[in-house]
């Protein structure tokens, strides 16, 4: 069972109340408490020593990291955050000062966007720097954006370049919020999520979420120059389309509109955020499983997303 | 630097904004998003193997504590749970099984209470199992009670009885909701708190809070079967007395309400909740400390509660 096929067993069993509009298995979960006119959005992510940083890397960015994972998942609902609250699993030895860092790096990302951390809880864990942080979000009553919302014929975009991620930044990224917002106040957004675990991997999400399938076009695809450059002359490594496609932690955004609207969206876009690329890199079909479109033709796309758990 | 210690100095750097009504620093931040007739309470805490279970401890006592804890702070503000995340972190070799288990004891429970569980994340933990769980709860608008409004001459209550907690209690415990919901409606409560780190470190944070001292009895102290019996013949082990002062996890409710409401209080709560104790243990006083009186006198009270962090 990978990570996966244990949360969909999960999931399925897990208690509702009324206030649950979308549980779990979305980027956050939706919840009604009667406000005319928002819903919440609610999350819980954790950044674990040695699985999402390593040992020395600078405790600031460590906490910046921590939320900010939590932010993109907000920003995939086109929502916006309010409050957060954090749990640190501290090894033994690791001193109060790095602790204060971690929260320092944390407290200057949730200034940035206005978010509040209103609780904290210390406990110890023996072998590494464990954090897990929760946040409160808010979106307009029935203008949060699903993945299981995607419609066949709809155009496929993504923000920013992808791969290789892990060269830097995995711990630098901007949570896309404001960009989400806008593109759901100014467009009818059909489906949307945030790249955590690889655009291939993503991207299934949203098919398996809306009953479609995709087809990619791979010259569309935007790779990073981290990507190409870790491919470089090293027959050994994985191809930069290959990072594109299916490394984790790119914390961009992938969306569906309507065809019809593609156009349009990408010359909006280019006016209102000049410095971020958008990119169409196909378009959602029928059916069910991704394929890539090159010049020799179209094949089913094998490279699967990161896996966490094994 | 102690857990205490660490946090007071975190608490104060933290960002806030409009939202915020109480902060860290109680059992539940506070939070206003504009309902007319209810506040948000938002807490985080996490139990991890070794300190808070064993590494034998039956899965399903695990997830019920995880969230039972979380239930326990929303009692604390006499408040009414609604929706819980969970983040697990899984050491190698963890089964998918025992995970399962897990989330079976947490949804018992979250049932019980009509909590919905509205997301989960799942990731790896190298040595420990590490469970954090984050609860969003309502309370009535100005109905939340907290720490920082004890009064000087309120009596000193405490449900339950308290020390030995871990002989089996800390797994099985019963988040005291109607209890304290039932104490709000009924009695001008003037401040609560759970009891986690020990009747004496809870009471702590209560005058600290408040900027009060207190006396309490020691023949009123309600001292629990079990720490009775980890003390009786063993003349190494704490007395039982001190257990009641100093265990941690008794998950019971500590509050104060005016001297005048004292009798009254405990009259119509053996007719409401005949089978759960409440023992007037004390007096609020003016200064600061708490002292203890027996038959001999009054004396400083020096057992502190369970410093978790050290």
């Amino acid at each position: 069972m990978n990570e996966f096929e244990l949360i969909a067993r999960l999931t399925k069993a897990l208690p509702g109340n009324q206030t649950v509009v979308t549980g779990a298995g979305d980027d956050c979960a939706v919840l009604d408490f009667g406000l005319p006119d928002k819903l919440f959005l609610f999350k819980t992510d954790a950044v674990v020593e040695g699985v999402h940083f390593k040992k020395n890397t600078p405790p600031e960015k460590i906490g910046r990291k921590a939320l900010a994972r939590c932010l993109s998942d907000i920003a995939a609902m086109a929502g916006t955050p309010a409050a957060a609250v954090v749990t640190i699993g501290l090894p033994e030895h690791f001193q109060p000062e790095a602790v204060e860092k971690v929260y320092g790096g944390m407290s200057g990302l949730a200034k940035k966007h206005g978010v509040a951390i209103v609780g904290g809880e210390t406990t110890a864990n023996p072998e590494c720097l464990f954090i897990s942080v929760a946040l409160l979000g808010t979106v307009g009553r029935g203008k949060q954006i699903l993945r299981s919302t995607a419609k066949a014929g709809d155009a496929i975009f993504v923000t920013g370049e992808l791969g290789g991620s892990s060269a830097g930044k995995h711990l630098d990224f901007e949570p896309r919020l404001a960009e989400a917002r806008w593109l759901a106040e100014n467009f009818p957004v059909h489906a949307m999520t945030d790249l955590s675990d690889g655009l291939a991997g993503d991207l299934r999400h949203i098919l398996a979420a809306s009953g479609v399938g995709a087809e990619l076009l791979k010259a569309a695809i935007p790779i990073s120059r981290a990507a190409r450059e870790s491919a470089r002359g090293n027959p050994f490594r994985k191809t930069a389309l290959t990072a594109a496609l299916a490394d984790g932690e790119d914390f961009e955004l992938l969306l569906t509109v309507a065809a019809g609207d593609a156009v349009k969206l990408l010359d909006a876009w280019k006016k209102k955020f000049p410095k971020l690329r958008l990119s169409c890199i196909g378009k959602i079909s029928p059916g069910t499983g991704v394929t890539l479109r090159d010049k020799d033709g179209v094949r089913p796309l094998t490279v699967h997303g990161y896996v966490h758990f094994a």
